[in-house]
């Protein structure tokens, strides 16, 4: 069975229930969530043995994420413990032409101060396979980029491909430092994914101009980003979701993935929204399966956006769904008839 | 007032709240329901009287779903307390492509076990006007098809309508057995409810390939197969729902109905999905209603289709709305609008 | 900072968890609601000062009302307590065909059987902008009645702009009795509100025939409705929302505006709905923001609008939204892309 | 099978999840429930035939409360249809030192102005073999008291045993017209439960002082106020409950009958309090359960005080508590062991 | 009216439903509490003007904490808006052996890193009587140890009475630097709150040795310590609660005040806790209520120990009660019969 | 660190909210437990390696009981998949007087019909120090016995110690099946945990009477029985829980061990409860943690007894307590303080 290993933050989610607004809600749903730690639950949803880095709290908050890991079979023996706090954000979850709010509360987390020391790299990639990281580990802080950079070439020295999800975020770093940070991280990195708007604001790549909101698709500009973004970085693979926002409720989902020679565009899917914090990861999580036990590109491409399709109707920031369940998908039946 | 007995089986039903999925669910919905106890809920809603006739063990669980019965105003005082257990089903609703989702815990339940001892069908259907039942409820042993069988005869030396929902489940029984054991029934059958895939499994009737996961519907085939089953068994109607699923969150729907001469078609409704289980059960006993009470063809067929349009709005397995509000929607409001 | 002043009924609103019906349901979400506090907690939110004025019985749940008020910042000092009730509404909230259901118990209300000696109007509208209120409140009882016209008087000796929602409810009065009565207060009023059905059933104002239940929308018969208002009340606008009910799940909305002698239209949202009522009343307040602040008219029709589609993804009567989420959707993003 | 009847107002009780106070609370828990409508639902529990009559709105909140009584067995067919309102109250669950507090909301309710040409007592009375009501009812308004006049000559020409539960409620009528309208009740029952509050101010009967809010219970005051009565009104047998009031949490609670020649004195039991409202109401089916099922005297009063010792563990009005779970205590095992 | 304005930080407060732990939990209640809060809402609760001082992140979890103090009409006008975080607590209660746990989140809070010119503390103590705060406060930061000192300051130019609880937080500060800060508070302070561990570990003042976690109690000792404070700080009275913890459930309550002159021990209540969180702020209000109200001193203590009796009761850190409820319990009603 | 393997039945749970009965229950809490994977999960929270073992079906009812118990860290690599359906328990959980009652629905469960190949004792044992089985396990299905002595055989002959907890079950075999099928594997166990009902019921082994549901406590028996089954047995060890049951909300717990020599009598606790279920499984972890770890007996004995109290006030059937909780209660502290 292949390792997959990832580092990054867990969170405690707090969301408000159905459709209230915060300044009415009187109770919190509790998740845990992360961008790397999403994707661990997926792989190992689907069979995959996998590990999560990251450290927590010695408390039962930080006890509680290691729980909501390990609950779905997730490796978290690596998991440090110390530090002050867990990181939390707060959701409130949009309909219509109202969108969904993330209010972040993740400053002094265990994780953005934790010390190289707490991890020994050796040892957490014995067997592993695959590494994914996402842009919002580096950008936690400075020691945080320094954990991921060592943590890049402790994989590359090992033989362990390297993914990214680029996910830049603004409210973590500008573009400046984001762009200076991850260009010398992409140089372990063989496998990209990330939309027009993060290749523009992390390295300043740009295409045609497109009006995100608008949900308009220009599948020429993604494939030239994509193209640039190669010949920059010398990834293997570049991908991106092609996300439609008609509505809060409502969106077009697809990706595009390009190998440097060639362009694949997946089936698009109009997804009726229940959750869809997790989109991303869940393809990036599909996207590696894909690509780790070997699909044929196309394959892979269409497991990922099948994968994270589903993901957009489960609340919560993982993707728990089977391989199975992706396959049928992917084999056609989108028609939502009982499985009895 | 005119009195409708059913025969079946009535599940205690575990579902998880909103769309979470089984493996994150901490807890589960109550409701109590099953084909043919659905069908009784719904015509005493309407103002009929009806029984229904089953066996539950002697405790607290089976008293609650007698209860979840008397509460809508059915004569439950011929159901037989006795036998091991109620069965049990499991529920995660869908939406968008990730379709719902049913676990079976049926088996050794007191209705599957029970004895025709337990039952004084003479008493059952004194004053009675109409009989129905489902395939499923010969099918859950042999005991419980022999009990159908006597119910049938009964039924019908008391000059007792007799309709049938063919409702095949391939968990319960092989289309082999199924169609011989069902054969056994049906000359004591007047109206018969069953689409194409039920036809074929349980009949071997065929009609033309529709691929019914995609949606489209073949009304000339649907016909065909109720000419077919009408020369076969001599019912006096043949009727079938036509379910359209684009997803699990919206479904076309109509149905047809055949007399022999002639092929009714409905409205069709595009129904946003609530609850979509029960609402085949919500057809038949909107056309037993419309039948029962002499209404003109089309318009029990208009009556049957409303009113199960509107089920899929409702949770759990039971129909519960009033004739008028059927009314209402047969005469063309389906605006939503407010009812102050 | 503007201030507004309304009066009207507030009520405990009893209503159903999720799609729950009536029948069903074993537990009820408290919310407190009626048009005028909805209006003042509109515009508390958007940063006015506003004051409600009622009465509630002098216990817990009246002063449930009074702190719901208060939480979102409403003036609730000229409250008077006493009387025997507060009124009651249960909701039911639709999907797809089925309507939502709305049961009132609002006869003997405090503010029903309130006397003229409970307000003292001078205090109350003392440094006050704008006073608004709904066909409501004068059809709850006669003293209701006298009450709002005392109101309205008031207002206008001391230079306060008055604005009317008409809001016909047919359990509360007949035709007759609210075109006498609302007839008197309109000399009063510089804003009147109120769609075709209104016009008809208060003024006998009749527009071309449309059939609103079927969801198209005819704006020159809307035009002409408020022309004639224009000329029989002098108001300075007239304005109405049109809705369009594709379903109790969906509909489209829009409103239109006229000044005397221009008519505006506004954008159209097509809304997945969440909680659709108070609807009208989050349009009332966004037109009266707009107004009290002097935005150009037709900013102002689409301040009242964006506002009030975001109303409808909101569960409860109050339009929880705050000015700049308005602006962004009258901006144009409606994409209802997570804010992080 | 003996058959009971009951007249009698059914409200809708809303109360407050867990201990939170009614300014604090979000959402409702839904009972239905009222003195004669618990004994019903006791006694049908107990395997009686029990028989509800009152009248309720025409509505689905009226439906909803007989729906309530369905449920657990109780015949509606006699409950008239058509007024207003159904009565509400709400509740707030104390502990410790805070009491419970009630606040009534149920004036001009369908049963309060219910016609006497809404009941056929002969029809009601048919097989009947008790009749029960509490003060509470003729108290509701001067039609319902001329109501229950009817319905006790009604039973008394046709044979029926008559029991009443005084209950006095202050907020209902005074002490005086209490008196007179209760007295002109009292020639037609045979069994009157009460408590010295009850007997003082219904019929002015004054036992030695007892500061019962300290919780001391004075057996020989009772005893005379049993004695009094008997003497001015010709019962066969009074009873009260002996409620010692240590804390909201914690009572004791015993009871004591007195059959014009001796009295008994039940067991005490000290109970911890999940909801003592319709505590009264148990101990009232109790002991019409003993007396009518022609238990010994001492049995019956057992009997009636276990019952409604376990009344108090039970959420809502009803006791939902079966025969042989009321004879395990009476038995002696009080010590809460699982029951596997 | 009196006026009362308190300085201090809220938290958001995120407790597991039930009893559960941490660790088991899917959703937190959310409330918005902290000492200087929750004095204020009790004194608004009992009819006095209060103002709450504090800082809060300008979105929509901070103005979730302003809503909560709204509610229940405490003045928000002062509280500023800006900084990175609100301070967060998570609670499980404890039962029976099993002791409630606090874990804060609350380092950077906004109003840890609050500047002195966010306040001006003319206008805040403009007409008011009373400045209270706890010992939490100056220990926040050193920012907000300043803070405190400057409000102290001008509360006495201005002739304000200044209360303190002492309340010592080991998590917050170590003994040495609470003893000189709060040191150099004292000199403005009128009334002082602390229990006997609060004054050893703030001020080295030693009591004769008592368990407090064996509950006994020993009265002089905490009279010792009261006269030694008034001695050294100059206090007009010094006041502490002597609760019994006999276990998470149960607790004995009662209070001592000593002028400097004479020691006033209260009533001792035994309470069944619901929630004992603020416990402390509901004696430190209720005893700022009897002074400001100039009750007699004994009255004032056990107004003061009463209400905190109650607050034991209620869910969330604030206590809503109204002052007859107090007064009902203070003239010895404790039996928790139910309020009709 | 220790490594314990269990063998047993994992239940769904399905119980009640609050006090509610099962007939007026609408959710169930969902939760899984059984006695050796309670004891599993007990141990891992105390930090030692455990590994249970068991069968259970394909779907995602099965693998949610499996997710339960990786959540909190138990090795769940040999759990089987395969079989009909996970036995399921329902629980109404009782107050005061009325008892907690327990339906069980766990015939044909996939461990109950499990066969000797779906396990490989050589690999589970592998490195385990410690083997602990119920007698509910073997009482199962005679396939379920003859599994459990072939694991027993194992475990001996790898040198793994193992325990016993007899915990007859009457509802799944008789006195006679469970002597002579017990006897058989008593010669493999070390350490028996069982009460006088256990052993009588059992092996007929005989102590002075005591009534338990008295809630009496005779120590004398209690050591004479242990006596007894170490002659008969050969056990190191015999210890017995002490439950008092005043009631379902109040009990004595306590507990006793005899080594063959000496009798060890621990602390008492009065246990408020909050959630019974699970107490004596609590009580074994504890003491096979004590026994492992090499405490001193009377240590061990303490530990088991502060952490099966602890239990009591946990829900769930998990003991949901971390080791220095349990320690911090033998050392005295159960004043239940709130940890901040």
């Amino acid at each position: 069975m292949k390792k997959v290993v990832t580092l990054g933050e867990i969170m405690l989610r707090l969301s408000t229930p159905g459709y209230e607004r915060f300044v009415q809600s009187d109770s919190f749903d509790v998740n845990y969530g992360g961008g790397e730690a999403n994707v661990c639950v997926s792989l190992s949803n689907y069979g995959l043995d996998t590990r999560f880095v990251t450290k927590v709290p010695q408390h039962e908050i930080g006890q509680s994420a290691v729980n909501a890991l390990r609950r779905f079979g997730v490796d978290t023996s690596y998991i440090a413990r110390g530090g002050d706090r867990l990181g939390i954000y707060f959701l409130e979850t949009g309909a219509s032409q109202r969108a969904s709010k993330v209010i972040y509360d993740r400053a002094h987390s265990a994780i953005a101060e934790a010390d190289l020391s707490d991890f020994n790299w050796k040892e957490i990639f014995d067997g592993a396979d695959w590494f994914h990281f996402t842009g919002i580990t580096p950008a936690l802080s400075d020691k945080a980029a320094e954990l991921t950079l060592e943590a890049c070439k402790a994989a590359k020295e090992m033989g362990v491909t390297v993914s990214v999800d680029l996910n830049y975020r603004k409210k973590l770093w500008t573009p400046e430092r984001a762009g200076e940070v991850m260009a010398g991280l992409m140089k372990y990195v063989d496998v990209c994914i990330g939309n027009e708007e993060d290749a523009e604001k992390v390295f300043g790549v740009h295409a045609d101009d497109t009006d995100i909101t608008k949900g308009e698709i220009n599948h020429a500009a993604y494939e030239n980003v994509a193209k640039q973004l190669i010949e920059r970085f010398g990834f293997k693979y570049v991908a991106s979701t092609l996300r439609e926002s008609y509505s809060a409720s409502d969106n077009g989902w697809s990706a595009l993935l390009y190998d440097g020679e060639k362009s694949y565009l997946s089936k698009k899917y109009d997804v009726r929204i229940v959750d869809r914090v997790g989109g991303g990861d869940s393809f990036a999580s599909g996207l590696i399966y894909g690509l780790v036990t070997e699909m044929p590109t196309q394959d892979a491409l269409e497991f990922a956006v099948a994968a994270s399709a589903l993901k957009h109707t489960i609340p919560g920031d993982f993707n728990l769904v089977a391989k199975d369940e992706v396959e049928i998908l992917t084999q056609g039946d989108g028609s939502g008839r009982v499985q009895r």
